[in-house]
């Protein structure tokens, strides 16, 4: 009845030694950076990390089950690389999935075994300038030109979008019954007419960081196009919980390692002559915060099997994000607040986590978004 | 990977039917009337309502898994019938498991027949007038007198106090290293010395009223005493999980029935020419908690399959019913507050339940007193 | 720079002594049976406590200033007697301003003096069964007949509606420009066609219950026409602030009665050997608690000399009546639950503020309502 | 009865002007930087916008009023520039108030002019890395030698303790009945054996950065001893209701600063074709907002009232600091949320503010302190 099985934890020693070795040190000094040394992505890939459900014969995984991908994000968030988590989503909760289900076999032969051997980085390209969560507001255009197709547009907050070697990008490529029809391609570093902004400055998660993306009469071929012409609306709703779930799912961590880390410096840490912990307010919230995070897992993990089952629905999905997200940054911010001053200098990781986490209730949809989603779904 | 299977939703509709036709009707009357009708509990004994874990050679059920209690609960919350189903549990969740697991064989065959063909009622007296969760506070004295005890001290918040057929006493029955020592007693009605307080005004549950006991040198044979001499204080503490765990279930199921009945209310109710549920504030009100209502479930459901399996452990079981207990607080205040002023009023199920739920968060150890229980075993 | 001069403390201390001597022994009973015994608005009057408002010449206090009558809440408050305050509401915050600013010289005669000595007493009659907060919705309709008015139709949750002389009514009366118009009207007990439901069983305040009033062919003299034909619904727009100021000024007394007896009560309650207050979970909480009371005092402090001065916009009551409302509802359910067992049981007047505070976020406009009108403001 | 009169709005005028002009045009370059050009000093002082409340004869503006003061906080606060009022508070809030109130003639003609004129700048130095606070946990140590002082320990957060030409500093000086005894000395650049780390990376306001400071065997002329030898600990006493009067300010000022972004950006930015005000759930949080901010205010202006009175006590100090740091950080978050993705980057001012905030509840004395300050007088 155990969530995780002995070849879950198997695979966690390994994760775990990684992260230990290859990640931990470096997380501040790549924060400061603006970016992830690449080097990691060979690390990890030499390391079975990389592309964990994509097929074996293009040098993925071949996995499956979500539990390897969540230990994955579990080890990560102890010690507070976001970026770096972020930067693996791309592979195994994002891009990957598109490929799988939707490229065709050249596409898949061209593209995945870079995304699992960390030569190629990736990002995906929904959200402009005038529309965030509203996607039927995107405005970039594909025109088709003989069989290729030409793009004008741009996007905003594309992660990783400065670096990506290719990006899969959201477009308007015609009308249908006066309804506007998108589909989705594949855009390559060093396309005419493609370029991207600087990284943009942001509240967190500065080591993968987010960019605009701007696209002049970029002229993308025909073998470019992901999925079915017209489809790509339904291509991406179809994603949509998979995705949903990778942030609920790195949300619940990160709460989870924020009250580990709480519970050790609230006891190592003493003020008027008594541990921190030994306050009653100091120990009934994090008696309070350990519910909460336990109650949250439990149904975190009930969503991860229903994804693997592949009954997972948008509405549960929509229930798991809002709610584990906000849960994280509302744990954080009464973690950092027990820190004290320490909290307040990212010398300590909460700080990080406080940084890292505002975006979660933002992208993938907003907490608002998800209650829409919820709230349809109840008058339905 | 459901939690309930098809035998658990076969016995669901025995328990439905039996609620619309005995229960629901009279829910109102017993409330201003102070007292449930007895004829019910031989009405749900007929139905096998009543011990479902009670071995079957006494006529209990003989079913140790508490979906099955579960479901009662379930089907008590959905008409708002919390004094029906308190005195339920003060057979299925109280008295019946210490019966079960500490009586002489001698006692079980006295007592626990009635208890399940509904002849014999029943109360379990903790509490104290100077001690509320602090049980060892508990001051009520038992003397030995020869082969029988003599009891003195008085009972406070006894739930069907005043109508028990006998009542489980927790007494001071002599010290140990200067520690006191404490052992529980069965108490007759009618027993010399023995009396109980009229009902006490409270916000709630008036159906099933709380009392007052008094003993004045109740002399209570030896063959009364339950369980081993000196063993009272953790014979109580074995049973606190099951008790909370009834709680957070109960808590749960009126939370869910309150949300149902305000999804009803608002599709229904117009307001401005729009139907309440329409608006986005009801909306997101109402999506905020379908998710913390669903995220609990899937708590409580892990924590139910816990106890079934004998491995819940009182932190969890403290977990779950704070939380539970909080849970159902907030959502039913939310609720009514969505019903306008009909909320305010007791022909809509919601008041009531607003009424019956307040306590939830006070007996059987407060909120306060399960996250002192969870923090201690953070700094453990 | 106080609030209260000392001629207001002056009149405190005759509220204070009437209230002890004529209030606090009854509440209990009142509310037990239904209803405050009458005589008591005769001693009320006697004590110049009804009417304060109201013109001299008529039998008033012919004092404007709205902190005279803040203080006789605060003092009802301070013995948890919600159901007196809203009858004295009645006269002095309801339907005496309607007398003061739209009655006629005769009306005023016939019905102001009975309204200061006690010997009449009022409601006022806007919410229909079909119609909550939207007053818009208004189905009752008056048809004119000669000099008279013919009302037909319904209204519900009218606090004193059983027992009001006469009820200030609220009704169609005709149209123009396709939009409907409204009047007020006088409607007296007598008068055929004209009932009354029995109190309506409610959350609190059983004391001055509300009722349903059914109005069949009514007919009702011009003379009682209130105000201007047709302008009945600027008429009680332009009364809605002072109704609201007095729920956020009861709100705010109560609130500060609930922790002045929780500070009381938990210095003087111990539990594992200390007295509650001093356990920082509960000392933090009176903190919070002490200082959000305090904080709201500023404001609706300010706000009353507001209405004083006749510079209160309806958008300033607006965010007194919710914030108000709100907090007590917040700060009461807390002290209740530091009261333990106890909070639960009518005998402590928490339980009694926990009931009679419910309706205090709906009636007079629901928090919802007001956050509409708050908002507009802030798009306008 | 408003709060401010013509002569302050005047004020206003100068100092909007000059935030306009130096200020708002440099603030994110300045933090990117980590320290505020020095020269705004001078030009801030040529304003007469440096040292508002100290003598005139030594360059400062004379003027006790603290609403004066408050005006630059709002407006510096419109413009998101916290670092520079954290440096201004410096002067006018911290330093400056102990130099008046404890400084020699002597002492006052040697520092104040500087400050005044923007050509020395200060800092204050109390917490330690081993007591946050905990002040009566210092162990830097002051041994005197002959006439001087040689101290000897570390401070840290210590804000512009890196850049400051002297420093306020707490240290140990001896012993009385057992008990620890405090001193206060003003410590100078460029003395022996005193120095600083550099900046520590926090959250927010990197532009008046905090960093540790170091003593070693530092000696110090007993004419820099400020105000009694053995009474540091009250002199440090008596000036904390000012400074946690100046974080509530600029907490209320933020938020209101947040709350009026937020209605500007909701009401220009649309989704799915309707400006985001509009939306209910997004005005009803506008609402909500606007209503706590302006209770807040009610109790702030009594505040500094009685502050400028000399009336306030350290328990309404503690009071309005947590609250309004409180309210910030959570008004903040909410207004992030509704900026969406554009509330993550630092373009817009609603980011910076949400860093900037979080050690509102952190410095001056935590939330928690507050609340036992507050704790203990309600059980005095």
């Amino acid at each position: 009845m155990s969530f995780y099985e002995p070849e879950h934890e198997f695979w966690r020693q390994t994760v775990r030694t990684f992260v230990r070795r290859e990640v931990e040190p470096n997380v501040a000094a790549w924060e400061r950076a603006g970016r992830i040394d690449p080097e990691l992505w060979r690390k990890a890939a030499a390391q079975g990390l990389l592309g964990l459900s994509l097929p074996e014969e293009y040098g993925g995984g071949g996995e499956p089950d979500y539990r390897y991908r969540f230990i994955v994000m579990e080890e990560l968030a102890r010690v507070g690389a976001a970026s770096v988590n972020a930067a693996f989503s791309l592979v195994d909760d994002l891009v990957g999935p598109y490929l799988l289900d939707l490229a065709t076999d050249e596409q898949k032969k061209r593209l995945i075994p870079g995304l699992c051997d960390g030569t190629l980085t990736t990002a995906i390209a929904m959200t402009e300038p005038g529309a965030g969560s509203d996607l039927r507001g995107v405005r970039t255009l594909a025109r088709q030109e003989g069989g290729d197709w030409v793009l004008n547009g741009s996007k905003t907050f594309i992660t990783n979008g400065e670096h990506a070697d290719f990006v899969v990008v959201l477009a308007r490529s015609g009308e249908d019954d006066g309804k506007p029809r998108f589909s989705l391609f594949i855009v390559e570093r060093g396309m005419p007419g493609f370029s991207s902004g600087t990284a943009m400055e942001t509240i967190g998660r500065r080591g993968e960081a987010v960019s605009e993306l701007f696209f002049d009469d970029v002229r993308v071929p025909g073998e470019n196009v992901l999925g079915t012409v017209g489809r790509g609306f339904p291509h991406v709703m179809e994603r949509l919980p998979k995705e949903r779930m990778s942030i609920a799912c790195y949300s619940l961590a990160i709460a989870e390692a924020a009250v580990n880390w709480t519970v050790g410096y609230t006891r190592e840490r003493s003020a008027f002559g008594t541990p921190i912990a030994q306050f009653q307010h100091t120990k009934f919230g994090l008696a309070e915060m350990a519910t909460e995070v336990d109650v949250t897992r439990a149904f975190i993990e009930r969503s991860v099997l229903a994804l693997n089952a592949g009954t997972l629905s948008p509405v549960e999905a929509a229930k798991a994000k809002w709610w584990a997200s906000e849960l994280a940054q509302r744990v954080i911010a009464r973690c950092l607040q027990m820190h004290g001053g320490y909290g307040y200098t990212l010398e300590f990781p909460i700080a990080r986590a406080f940084l890292d986490s505002r975006v979660q209730t933002i992208y993938g949809g907003t907490t608002e978004i998800m209650k829409e989603v919820i709230g349809r779904s109840l008058l339905a």
